[in-house]
């Protein structure tokens, strides 16, 4: 079944320790479509500016993504400069410019109306919120968010979080959220905002399922395990691409059941570790299917007991 | 098969969220005997002081330690102050008094010697290695280590690393004694130190078990998860406890195969999660093997696709 995603498109200046790039095509629902376009048909909402031309289209188009949602504007497109020298998990930013993106009005095409999954990458919640209610007729809706949302946009956060069938943040952003140091008793006062399902990405850690109706004594309903790299390339997008494999499998499931969520999770923890293997958007526009398969077969290994 | 091990038995002061106790039992090897006690034989060797009374070593009787190589040396027993106030995941150092420890020179008794299994806890490598050599006939020999050790007494280190069959240490224990940030990376340079196995802890995101043969793409043999808590009570002995766990599993099984590896490691982290829900070794002088089957069948759960 159809995904839309609604979220950035940008350009990414990044320096690693393994070298810098300028101004590569990046942004969360960049991420989010390339990785979930292995799994199911992905329709995309964004803003652009003039600087967005043709090669940055083909990008979508080689995994074929629809972009009828993808709005030209006047001026230049979301650009991020940031690093990572000290510490390979944590970003430094150095430069935001949100540009075409501050006045980001999203619209969504006729043609995307029969979606029945939707993802929220993270935006500002009130542009989140309207396209939520803009497609009613959605089975699914999960979402994503950060820090700056959590701490300055709680109010109009938690009106999105109501209509959230599944929310994926990061141990930080689960304990800010629930106001709780212990992840647990975090991630169980998340789930009472409004999603049932919560998955807490852990970085180069894997992730974890939790499910509101998970009995107290059990803990979690499941951990993906992170793999561990050869080399940590670029992190950039690793949350998106987590996303983009687990709602994407889901997606392609149709009514997805508890085993699905299951090995959703697996598959999120592949495309998240695919990401950080090369710069930017790199390794998932050279990525196959067959690629994906074999790593989930490699993540089964890793955590089979048998 | 019985284990012996070397290491601290000491008092601790602890200061967590969850509150604060006083010269509570504590030391890596009494840790390390308790949580092994539940898999196979332990023996003990470590030196107290006069403060170290009957109840002290009643906890070890409890659980069938032999205690012969509990030497008694007037003075007192080493001490350590800590908190974890600010992050549950990392201690706080305020006092450290060696006392007795000082001293130390470790006695085999003549009854350990047909132990088959040695375990070097965090002690000085130069009494790591004394008593490595003064066992040769061992079949398998783990141990641990800690950051002063690898940053100021590297050869000893190294010659203790050249005796050892498994080295268990954290994440930044590997990244520094292997001289790389990639985790990966660093844990095949330890393994060209000696030890053809590396369990590298992560806290409260489980283990990964590294093996020299490990084929190249794999990354890695095993990750097993940590266990999200209801409450961190006291996360110390955490790392001892999974040792005990995971050293104590492969002992029982007499010559442990990949596949006891495997659940070795599992084990590992079981006992691990156990001693954080109470203070010092309470949880572990309470614990019932089924208790300990009980979460081993959770762990499984917690990582199984099916």
């Amino acid at each position: 079944m159809a995904i839309t995603v609604v979220g950035s498109v940008a350009f990414d200046s990044i320096e690693t320790p393994a070298g810098r790039r300028e101004r590569c095509l990046g942004g969360a629902a960049t991420y989010f479509s390339l990785s979930a376009s292995f799994f199911t048909d992905v329709r995309v909402i964004a803003v652009v500016g003039e600087d967005f031309g043709r090669r940055q289209e083909a990008v979508f188009q080689a995994r074929n993504i629809d972009t009828r949602g993808l709005e030209r504007a006047s001026g230049k497109s979301f650009f991020w400069e940031g690093s990572y020298l000290e510490d390979i998990n944590e970003a430094k930013t150095h430069n935001t410019e949100l540009n075409v993106f501050a006045a980001f009005e999203p619209k969504i095409p006729a043609e995307y109306g029969d979606s029945e999954f939707l993802f929220l990458a993270n935006i500002d919640p009130v542009l989140q919120r309207r396209v939520r209610e803009a497609m009613p007729k959605v089975k699914l809706v999960a979402g994503d968010t950060m820090n700056y949302w959590i701490n300055g946009h709680r109010p109009a956060l938690l009106e999105v979080l109501k209509g959230l069938d599944i929310l994926l943040i990061n141990d930080t952003e689960t304990r800010m959220l629930g106001d709780n140091r212990n992840l647990l008793q975090a991630s169980r006062a998340v789930m009472q905002m409004g999603p049932k399902t919560l998955v807490v990405k852990h970085g180069e850690y894997g992730a974890t399922l939790f499910h509101h109706t998970t009995p107290k004594g059990r803990g979690a309903e499941l951990r993906a395990p992170g793999l561990p790299l050869e080399e940590v390339v670029d992190p950039t997008g690793a949350g998106d691409s987590f996303a983009g494999g687990f709602f994407g499998y889901l997606a392609s499931q149709g009514d997805p059941t508890p085993a699905a969520y299951r090995k959703a999770m697996f598959y999120g923890s592949v495309m998240g570790s695919f990401a950080c293997e090369r710069f930017g958007t790199e390794r998932l526009q050279q990525l196959t299917r067959q690629e994906i398969d074999q790593r989930f077969q490699l993540f089964r290994e890793l955590t089979s007991l048998d």
